[in-house]
């Protein structure tokens, strides 16, 4: 007779059942088919309205759109999803991905960010192109701006018929600065902006949220910059594909020219970020209008050798991603500061956090329990 | 006979219904009691050695323990939650809020924090003081630094035994950068340290997360710093409690004066943080040592003024309210990420959004979907 030993399930049983497990569930998932996609017969009447100006490239129905985007008003906020979904297969469907220019600008206050857009855009316009600005400032808010910030903010762009000037948005908490930054491209492009510049106000954390937003990204620089060379972060030297030295006219010319150069020189000791381009140096005057079609000529040429190398989409793909992940975190945390387990459980946890009777570590792990068990209750009720 | 009429249930009728639904939901929360609490023989073996060593102000423990800290091993981060859970409880028994002070110092590339924090260091810890200095900087990690930063990083200071220096982590991602600079401010007061130094090397988004850390915050400046007033972002200036001119000696002492005199006229223009405290502007020389005794006077002499005006422990206790956010975020991505569901799910979702199929908001409500529906049949089976 055998001796029967009395093992358990075997490795390699309890793997290939733990394989199938995955491959049901991920069959379980329902993907939307088309027809199931969203429709514009979802939108209530008014998000509606906006959807028909946007496509229809009314400026108000922009403007009102991003404020509809910018809302943290649960309703208003299921609005915005719906109206961003559809945005998105309009997008893909007219293609709208070949046809925009989306552009980073970055630079220290003092660089003359805001003359320099209101000089290209108005090139731009003229040139046929219908352009966006938007503006993200982590420091905006009752923090607002730098200590002496200049006032002219685009005066002769605010009032072209082609261009779209949006301001940044000013209750924003920290980390919330580029929450929307993404949806609102979208909605610019949708509107028939074809052109779409994200200025950065500081030289801070939002450029690299930025940088992923972008298809070229650029720095601009006073031309003093040189003697403050090491006050530019690396980081935002190193993500930079073409770097303008601002004001090279007049008496500040020599100093243009003269960090201009320091850069150039700076720019071999950095690694540069794309194999097929090395970001070049350029001196600009938005006051004399000089250096613009320089620029622009560069930044053209940077997109054309992006899409040559196949790299202009991959690099749209890969945002498209980062953006649902910067989605997930978001939502993630809406839903659980509007779970009535949160709404009726913080205020004593942040007492006992308060009194030290629980550590905000013991606090968060109760707070994120309850949460988590009492999901399933709210939604099946 | 009276006509009856059918009618719902009253508003009132509802409403108090459905504060008893709270109250009885608050009563399930259980608390744990004193004795119910994390202890000692819950830690692993190495966790208790590490605790046992952070108590006897063993300096190996310490930075054994931080790395703990900014792990990301899901076993490890166990093990650090209970750690800091009973480092919490410690520092609550020990009476170490009133025995220590947190310090949170800023300044552009270029101001001398290195310089400043080794000389100020070295007097702290002649006089009897242990000084605990951490860096935070976002641009740490690859896309490392300024782009001409010093490389003098407090050599005297790091060999001194009442001192311990912990460089910034170098392989955070944006947003995690402030992630464990609470827990490691805990674990080295724990550790004895009665003076804790919150380095921030940028000028941007961490000072705003870093304010929050610490009881005051000190902004460094170079003596060249008034040509360039504006590149100070207004909000760090009106965040601090204490502007030092650094390099106040030789041929830039003039120069320091002059930026000393800008600053005084510019802090009359900003609204103060505090009713109770006129940020003061004082000149130091790092290399002379001169400045030194003054400014941590009138640090002093802040601290005093928050404690007599019971701001002290009411600063603090926001502060661990905060804290309690920070983790909740933290924790509630990292539930999140390491959910089967979710891990399953990812990939094919974001192949989607890549191609388009799918948008990113319609992929991470799924995908979030998922996680909730599903994060209930996980944890019983």
């Amino acid at each position: 007779m055998h001796s029967v030993k009395l093992i358990g399930p075997s490795r390699a049983f309890l793997k290939s059942c733990q394989d199938y497990q995955i491959k049901q569930f991920s069959k379980s998932l329902h993907y939307p088919a088309n027809e199931d996609r969203i429709k514009i017969s979802d939108l209530s009447k008014n998000t509606r309205k906006l959807y028909e100006g946007l496509i229809r490239g009314d400026r108000a129905c922009l403007a009102k759109s991003i404020t509809l985007v910018e809302s943290t008003h649960p309703g208003k906020r299921e609005d915005a999803r719906k109206l961003i979904g559809l945005a998105s297969n309009y997008s893909k469907a007219a293609g709208l991905e070949a046809k925009t220019f989306r552009l980073g600008l970055s630079g220290p206050p003092g660089a003359g960010k805001s003359t320099f857009i209101e000089a290209m855009g108005m090139k731009l316009t003229s040139e046929g192109h219908k352009v966006a600005v938007l503006a993200v400032d982590p420091s905006s808010g009752n923090q607002g701006g730098s200590l002496l910030g200049d006032k002219t903010r685009m005066e002769e762009l605010t009032r072209n018929p082609n261009a779209y000037i949006r301001p940044s948005p000013n209750s924003c908490h920290l980390g919330g600065v580029t929450r929307n930054t993404n949806d609102t491209i979208l909605l610019c492009e949708v509107c028939g902006y074809d052109m779409v510049i994200v200025e950065t106000v500081g030289v801070g954390q939002s450029e690299y949220a930025v940088v992923d937003m972008v298809d070229a990204f650029c720095l601009l620089l006073p031309p003093t910059a040189g003697d403050e060379l090491q006050g530019i972060k690396r980081g935002i030297v190193e993500m930079s594909d073409l770097i303008l030295v601002n004001k090279s006219d007049g008496d500040l010319l020599a100093s243009a020219r003269r960090t201009a150069s320091d850069y150039t020189s700076a720019l071999k000791f950095l690694r540069p970020r794309l194999k097929i381009w090395k970001p070049k140096v350029c001196l600009v005057s938005s006051k004399l209008g000089t250096g613009l079609d320089e620029a622009w000529k560069k930044l053209n040429e940077f997109k054309n050798v992006l899409i040559k190398n196949d790299e202009f989409h991959k690099r749209r793909a890969y945002q498209r991603k980062t953006w649902m992940w910067s989605y997930i975190n978001n939502r993630l945390l809406d839903i659980f500061n509007d779970h009535y387990a949160v709404k009726t459980q913080r205020e004593s946890l942040e007492t006992h956090v308060i009194n030290q009777t629980l550590s905000p570590g013991e606090a968060s792990d109760m707070l994120i329990n309850e949460f988590l068990k009492n999901y399933k209750k709210q939604t099946s009720t």
